[in-house]
């Protein structure tokens, strides 16, 4: 690989971020490029959050909380507790120092600049290291169809604990949405793609759902790899089994390929999964048994390494 | 005095609150209205700040720092520290829960609510038991002039420490704005009206400017009284003194009494001015000498009780 954008990965939130830390740290000191789901953006109190580019930056920026899984480490909650005392609905936990970055992205937005620059900003200033991106500039927001109705996607994944029925989803706005042209340019000069094991329908989904998205990754010349986050039947974290169940989809590696059959040359699935193999292969996807499961930074590094292996040979 | 909106309050920030919450005691349990400087309002990082609203709020609530003088008690400053590492200037000192209350008005003011809205359900959830009222739900505010030219308030008083040299003042947008309908009721219900000892030219200066309060004042039936915010030729805290001696005043409770002279009945004086009781007099204003300086909880209510004997007679 060249020493520019030869890396672009497609990702969501925290499993996305553990694969990028690992992928950081064996790529460097090449910079690689995150284009990340901004489908489940949110607004709080007049904030505009952006749940996923904020796990990730945190993650490349080393400020993540690893134990809680989200925000920043050892933050404080004493703003959420004042607006909790103001009225306001608190069960979206942002901590003092992440409401900072809120508020300053707010900022940004509503003085003129766009989401990509503001996050360009943002990941610039906190360390971050490599180029993250938010897929679109435009609002897309992730709908989901439960028993209790349509709602927005982080009503139903943080407040409802994602334990309703899943009966379906859709991309609100994504038909008038473009991928922003660093997103476009990143998945051009790209000679390796990644997509991290995030959510296959409502983390990677929205991007694909973008125009043009599926195209660039179908034409591409750089080879597509992709990391099932379905380990043994389940999600390792979120609600993509269940998704994939709902919309009809195998649970397992295998319903991860098809999803991506279309443009996809390799699949790292687990060794609990290694039964698979022979399904992902006959449609058309190399599959690679590697373990997937992310606790410690060895074993992101490990996993980066078959990534990186896999899409360009021996480093 | 009644039960209604027996007393009303103009009120600046911090000698504002301390007289605040003397009155709250004494008259418990009946609610005056506290009518508060808006003109040094300032927008920091997209939020819009009310310094002194929020001080008496904070005051009036039991929130307030009183060691620091300023912010909420016990406050962390998290959110600041990652507004500086995004490239923010941070000379204004917001804490956490202060921040807070912050992003919860500048919500309720982009959905429309009014200032005056947001103040009080700010006031009230967070148990501040009198009306408070902003000045204006109009934009007016604080420029200071100065030998480094003319500055936003908060930036020639905090982030320069109000060091600089004092030209003039002017309050931006005052001929347009109004007092609120709230504001004009409170004067003229009030049974007894007081001026808290806060800056006379930057906190009571910009209310007295507003269309139609003076002459509220000078033709209300209620007694007038203010406390001098000047002690033995210096504010006690703030650069009154420097002001009133720029704008040719004698920086004195007989400078405060001239200032006022249109409209006041009474002024409390500290004992370390009583040699000027003759010169307060001659301007029409009853001088009352008292210990006006409040550091504890017991000094407030002194202060208080001797302002609401000379209002009302005995309590």
């Amino acid at each position: 690989m060249g020493d520019a954008a030869l890396l672009t990965a497609l990702a969501g939130g925290v499993g996305a971020s553990k694969l990028l830390v690992g992928l950081k740290h064996v790529l460097s000191p090449r910079v690689g490029t995150a284009i990340v789901n901004t489908a489940d953006d949110e607004e709080f109190y007049g904030l505009h959050v952006s749940p996923d580019l904020d796990s990730v930056v945190y993650s490349l920026s080393g400020l993540a909380d690893d134990v809680r899984g989200w925000g920043v480490g050892g933050d404080s909650f004493n703003a959420l507790e004042m607006l909790g005392r103001l009225g306001c609905e608190t069960w979206f936990k942002l901590g003092d120092r992440d409401l900072a970055v809120h508020v300053y992205r707010t900022m940004r937005l509503r003085q003129g600049a766009t989401l990509t620059q503001a996050t360009m900003e943002i990941a610039g200033r906190l360390g971050a290291g490599w180029q993250v991106l938010p897929m679109t500039d435009d609002r897309v927001r992730t709908m989901v169809s439960t028993e209790k109705g349509l709602m927005p996607f982080q009503e139903y994944f943080v407040k409802h604990s994602h334990g309703l029925r899943f009966h379906g989803v859709k991309f609100e706005g994504v038909e008038k949405a473009n991928p922003t042209k660093a997103v476009i340019e990143a998945l051009e000069k790209a000679e390796a793609i990644v997509i991290c094991p995030s959510n296959p329908v409502v983390s990677i989904g929205p991007i694909l759902a973008l125009e043009g998205v599926k195209q660039k990754l179908s034409t591409a010349e750089a080879k597509v790899l992709a990391v099932s986050p379905i380990v043994g039947g389940r999600a390792l974290r979120g609600p993509a089994a269940d998704m994939m169940t709902g919309l009809g989809l195998d649970p397992s590696p295998a319903g991860v390929a098809s999803l991506y059959r279309d443009f996809l040359d390799v699949l790292v699935l687990d060794s609990v999964d290694s039964a698979y193999v022979d399904e992902v292969r006959a449609l058309g996807v190399k599959p690679v048994v590697a373990d997937t499961v992310m606790n410690s930074f060895e074993d992101k590094v490990r996993l980066a390494k078959t990534v990186v292996r896999e899409l360009v040979g021996d480093i």
